[in-house]
């Protein structure tokens, strides 16, 4: 008997309909012989209506109280499943992430988990029954209401699904798995019914909008084999697990995009040592994610730096950089918002030398410029301009043999 | 400094702008020197849309889940009262049912409070802050999500300010108080001051829609003065408070009617001991609550045996009478629908004779007939035809000089 966690997003729980299709999913599986631990998500966009209210009785939005707010409507989604679940003859009791174990820190909105206490969870599983979790949710050491933050849901799946040492954890959303490219932006791309998690962790950094970083990474430092699977076609998705080194990879799995970012560009910067440590610290302290860096020496003893960050810092970004300009003498700061990156991604590039040069000669055949590069062992990133992001996945999708037949 | 529990129902949370009205009163109830604990139902309808949604996904509504889902409500509502306040310089913070404190058995949907251990309210009014508590909801003894069924939000309000030892409990609702009379039936209804708990809890018992019996009674033995009043116009509303045995007490204060029951009768009954207390043993392990009696004694060794229960309860209490009549040897059972209660309350009813005299002849001058009467010692009762009951109503307020000038 496998002990299998499934998780359901908002769209897979979006009304009564939806949550009667995921209760007949859970009864099947649990009929096949499985032990189920449900996680869910708010329904639809319920947790956007409760953000409404607030911004409407609050111009701030005190954290604390916003993570009970937004907490209400996991709890709303999961009595429902677990309803359904009964309704079908399958016993079924929905626990809060606090009634669950989950204990964070006091990051409200966006808290680390620090220990999983499953006993509740553990408890009705021997009892014959299926619990039934709300996602995206904990309880602090403080005994307050916290949240998880972006993704969070899928991270109180995987983390359930290493404390109960679960076969596998299914992550079920409104795709049908992880694709070689976006299939909104190459028509041929291809489902991939398994990727490392080395690689879907790289393609979650570089614009995968399937699963977050986060909860990738949680998985695979817990060792939870991942499947994410669409919750409208039921049908089999894309495994996520540790590479096997008996197989041959492939070069390139994915392709992916991403124009969430903007380039800042520090020109004339005096060519000294901690001149850059002394940039990206004062950005650390105020909470600005750095991406790509890139710096070049000129022959006059100035330098530029060139950076990523994310569009919704570039604002605070660009204030920071005009400060450090000052305290340091360069010679001005410029941000472009009109960029967009492009990355390749594969675990057999590590032994396959020659990809970069394919990866560079098919965007400038097709005209299209790099303004930046930066490399992991099994992905290469080119910054490009943003209308040109499209077209550069697609080129790119083509000349690694990714399209499908 | 006084400490004041101030409870706002449904409607007075109804949306973001009722919300704002109501942090703006608390904030000033603040700032006259109280401190104030905040009591919250669910916004508006909100209820009513959970248990639609629920009904969607599930033919029955398995209680435990049921109250998970609804005690989602309060928690929006708490979570953006404490907001609202935040926004007004008013450091508040939200406490569920659980986080309050609110210790009840393991009767889902209609649970019972045992304990209360409000140590975080204290903590919190001890920091300066305002708490806002959820109404209606505590955790069981087996750490499961409660309810505290019908009113819930009130007997909150009071268990709080009876555990904190509070000043005094504000209820606040559409209405700006406790009236001799349904406004909607008599226009002449006067506004109550002050009304006695025995008198109040009269009114709740016969039709008095604005407190629950329940918050009454808790708020009577644990002597929490009440006050009803409007979160529409904030104007002073009734006071409930025990009887002042200096003062002069109206003999009647109040008519209520109830159009909520049903008569049953059953014929032909022998009349040996202990018949009637089979019957409503029967009725009582069945849950049916069985409210005036009445027992007529023939001249053939057979009685008639009367009631009234909740028209709710009908079918149920019909079905047993039938069983009943069978196992005893009864004529016949029959029921009525169509009945009505009209009651007259007054503390210095007890010390006036002539009241009953003065009700009986109001009502058959005005050619409404009288099926059934029971009395307290402050209240008396008549069952009239239903269509007649807002006719009785009328006449008794005059009769008895309640009309306001």
């Amino acid at each position: 008997m496998a002990l299998i966690v499934q998780k359901f997003g908002g769209t897979s729980v979006g009304d009564a309909e939806r949550i009667r299709a995921v209760a007949d999913h859970v009864a099947r599986t649990r009929a096949a012989g499985n032990q189920v631990v449900v996680v869910v998500s708010a329904m639809g966009k319920f947790t956007d209506d409760l953000i409404r209210l607030a911004d409407d009785v609050s111009p701030t939005r005190p954290p604390r109280e916003l993570d009970m707010l937004l907490t209400a409507g996991e709890r709303i989604s999961m009595a429902l499943v677990s309803m359904a679940l009964e309704a079908r003859g399958v016993r079924s009791a929905s626990f809060t992430g606090s009634q669950a174990g989950i204990i964070t820190d006091t990051g409200h909105t966006q808290a680390k988990i620090l220990e999983m206490r499953p006993e509740r969870i553990r408890e009705a599983l021997d009892n014959g029954l299926v619990p039934v979790v709300a996602g995206f949710q904990g309880i602090s050491t403080e005994k307050d209401i916290t949240t998880l933050g972006r993704g969070g849901s899928d991270v109180t799946a995987v983390a359930l699904a290493a404390a109960l040492k679960a076969d596998s954890c299914e992550i079920y959303t409104d795709v049908t798995g992880v694709f070689s490219a976006d299939p909104r932006v190459v028509s041929k791309a291809r489902r991939l019914p398994k990727v490392s998690f080395d690689e879907m962790m790289e393609m979650a950094a570089t614009g995968g909008r399937v699963l977050m970083l986060r909860s990738v990474e949680f998985a695979r430092r817990h060792g939870v084999p991942l499947q994410v699977r669409s919750s409208f076609t039921w049908e089999p998705g894309t495994w996520i697990v540790e590479e096997d080194p008996t197989m041959e990879e492939a070069i390139v799995t994915a392709v992916t995009d991403d124009t969430s970012e903007a380039k800042i560009t520090i020109d004339g910067v005096p060519d000294r040592p901690g001149i850059a440590a002394q940039l990206f610290r004062t950005l650390a302290d105020a909470g600005v994610n750095v991406d790509m860096i890139v710096q070049n020496t000129g022959t006059n003893g100035l330098t530029a730096i060139s950076f990523t960050v994310a569009l919704t810092d570039l604002e605070k970004a660009s204030t920071i950089c005009g400060e450090v300009k000052e305290a340091i003498g360069a010679t001005s700061v410029t941000t472009d918002d009109a960029i967009g990156r492009v990355s390749i991604i594969g675990a057999g590039m590590k032994s396959s030398p020659g990809v970069t040069a394919l990866m560079f000669e098919t965007l400038s055949s097709n005209g299209i410029n790099i303004e930046m590069i930066s490399t992991s062992s099994i992905r290469i990133s080119c910054l490009v301009r943003a209308e040109k992001v499209a077209d550069a996945v697609r080129f790119l999708h083509t000349a690694f043999g990714l399209d499908a037949a």
